[in-house]
């Protein structure tokens, strides 16, 4: 326990040290000596792995990680992991978890709450974001055509889901696992900022209808994963009751915004919507994973949907309330209490105190954005609306290039150099990537209360360090 | 942290106390003050909070809790949750989860050895056995139909599922979300022991294909949620090889006979299979969850079937082998590190210790149905042959009436009142379940080597005190 709490959760939380020290995987090999070979080892030895294993590990939670839409280390959600590995409880009957049921019913019914349905909804938490927009597609289908649970697609007529060009890949990812098809996945454009735009939509929709296509969902997604963008759900959500089209908003990365008045209407018209994928993980730093999935119907459409009605779990002649025994609700058997670790927090905290975190991380975006437009050599992709920041380096040799095709080829190349130094110094972890033609940028992740403006001062005068020669 | 290696480890663990304390829902959800407010509370409240959610749990790591396929604490893959909980990896890239990559990967060559791929395979650990056995599902369909992926089933012709009447539900959710249909998953009888006839196999297949449906998948069963009855997967594989279908062995509950040379012949045949799903947090008690997914396919069929290529997350320009960038195989996007568990265990237990604890287990439950065999007013439902006993509890006031409707009516109501009572006393937690027409009977799953002869007889002691007026 000392070496888990000194090296993986305060050292790896320390600014001084480094978030990483990198090895290929070829060394890592021989440092970790992984096989795993026909005897037991000594307890010093096995001390002396765990210690290895934290050592060569990336410390996601140090204050220079921004890599991922996760970041920092959230102390109550923390516990509330530790608690239940040790309790090893899983949610499907209210007999083997009294306890994380409960809690899972109140956070939901809470999360509900933030999100607006005034008649409440159902819901359950998730291995994940991808989970839960497939859920959101499930349900739909099962809306709309319920005998396909029992017939399969090939009774149904060609199902089309829209979605915008900048969603999260869990979509094609559900579309192709449901049998429904990636084709069949209808890529609706954005605007310059990302956002998805309402007319297209429509005009995608009759275009698939009149080819005899049968529209039933609608993804709109709040917070991109690349630029952060948040599509319109108010004017998505009138097209949805015109069309009767299932709207779900995957709010896995800007669901947070809902806690905070300041921002919360960047999400305007969540109330209407048909279900919310929602990841405290993510922006409110909860412990891997945290994943809720909320759905407005009242009519047990979750339960009806993906219920198998195992006869050995759920007997029917228990002697309390059935309805507390939650698990046909979910495709998977075994489920982990993961709203336990948002119970503790919120317990801990309140929501002034998240609402503060979620302000001070915009706030911090803000300023770093307003850094890069000051600085030389740094040029912002757009202006943030929430915790992405995306802009390029340019390095000297490249400044006085006109912009062009030489500029443009010379600039991809830059952030891949810039990365593979910072990872092999360790100082500071940032992601790029490629999108939509546009030449390699960085996506900076704001996200840690831990995070100070020399913490930002800091990100761009490494990146200027480390690629002024390029 | 001295509030949880006290009250949910050493105490969950420790057989003087109550495996739960039992409250309806309505008393739970007073003592637990479940509402989330508006105000944050102090760190002396706080921890009573943690400490009130352990005291009410149920202690599934308590030596007399035996109410589902998993028990006991093993420490070792506690010590790994709790590092893992504490770096907050995530299963995509090299990049961010160096160590966890590589860890997961030899757990998967040992486990593919195990299971006898001499050519190798490939892997991934997911959120539960009933994901694994949809990647099964998937694959196999997409093998066959690789169209799919783009098109959707409405391509396809109405395939067909095989599995047997005692597997588990998770075939048929998988069904029901991969818009195969419940009605296209065939069940084929299974013998009086709980193994399907591999003869109604292939009669089934037959007449499926004479109707014009198509067979791409059959599932067997090593270790059946209730009897623990093994399909037999060699006659199985020949059936298989014969019309050429994938052959997925849902080994979640029953993999760990293949670390037994005692007992592994249950599995006989499994190298000829073409996946394998198998949990070490069953059987072996690794913490919640650790569930492995093996293929034996060696052309990226994993990767194929499941990519989607984000390019924000898995650049083509990094600067390392991108072969270790596994993250696309999942359908999963972020995803826990759980083969960290196994890793640990292994290299601190090694393979003899776990073939001890597997072996004591299966000995341990021969005990078991000896003893029952033995008493009168208890009767073994079969021999078992792994580590579910089933049996009846006949209470004085049922053994002289012979048996008829009257006497299994009234037997299948002994088992929930005997159930209720041993809850609300707290002294152990063993399941019940109606089965096949068969009056409600005791499932004592005998996993933990924690667990003594001593406990064995308190079971079946406890059970007579507590239903002897019946």
């Amino acid at each position: 326990m000392t070496i888990i709490l000194e090296d993986a959760v305060k050292k790896a939380t320390d600014v001084k040290q480094k978030v990483c020290e990198w090895h290929s995987p070829e060394e890592l090999k021989e440092l970790l000596d992984l096989e795993l070979r026909d005897c037991g080892e000594s307890e010093a030895r096995i001390l002396e792995r765990c210690r290895d294993a934290i050592r060569y590990s990336v410390k996601t939670t140090h204050p220079h990680f921004f890599n991922q839409l996760y970041a920092g280390l959230e102390p109550y959600s923390l516990v509330a992991s530790f608690i239940t590995d040790s309790l090893k409880p899983s949610l499907y009957t209210y007999e083997v978890s009294p306890v994380f049921t409960l809690m899972e019913n109140a956070v939901l019914k809470k999360l509900i709450e933030i999100v607006g349905w005034e008649e409440g909804g159902d819901g359950l938490f998730n291995a994940g974001g991808s989970m839960s927009n497939m859920y959101a597609m499930n349900l739909a289908r099962y809306r709309q055509f319920p005998e396909i649970k029992e017939l399969g697609n090939s009774v149904a007529p060609q199902l089309a889901v829209f979605t915008s060009q900048e969603c999260h890949y869990s979509i094609s990812k559900a579309a192709a696992l449901m049998g429904i098809g990636t084709k069949n996945v209808f890529v609706v454009p954005s605007d310059k900022r990302g956002k998805m735009i309402p007319s297209a939509l429509e005009e995608q929709i009759n275009s698939v209808k009149s080819e005899g296509g049968v529209p039933f969902i609608v993804n709109a997604t709040a917070g991109t994963t690349v630029l952060g963008a948040f599509d319109p759900i108010d004017e998505i959500a009138d097209i949805c009751e015109k069309y009767k089209l299932w709207l779900h908003v995957d709010a896995c990365w800007g669901g947070a915004v809902l806690l905070s008045n300041k921002h919360k209407l960047l999400m305007k018209g969540i109330h209407r919507v048909d279900s919310v994928a929602w990841n405290p993980h993510k922006m409110l730093m909860a412990c891997l994973q945290c994943s809720a999935f909320l759905v407005k119907d009242k009519t047990r459409l979750l339960q009806r949907c993906h219920s198998a009605r195992a006869s050995y779990l759920f007997q029917q002649d228990k002697f309390y309330d059935l309805s507390y025994d939650t698990g046909d609700k979910s495709v998977q058997c075994s489920r982990k209490p993961d709203a336990f670790k948002f119970w503790l927090m919120w317990k801990a905290l309140g929501p002034s105190e998240l609402e503060q975190r979620v302000d001070r991380a915009l706030a911090m975006a803000r300023y770093l954005a307003d850094e890069i437009t000051k600085r030389e050599g740094f040029r912002l992709l757009m202006e943030p609306e929430y915790a992405n920041v995306c802009f390029w380096y340019i390095p000297p040799s490249l400044r006085d290039l006109p912009d062009g095709p030489e500029f443009q080829e010379k600039l991809h190349n830059v952030a891949p150099v810039v990365k593979e130094r910072m990872m092999k110094k360790g100082s500071m972890m940032v992601g790029y990537q490629p999108h939509r033609g546009q030449a390699n940028f960085f996506r900076m992740v704001v996200i840690s209360p831990q995070v100070s403006r020399q913490d930002m001062d800091f990100v761009l005068d490494e990146i200027h360090r480390l690629g002024k020669d390029l």
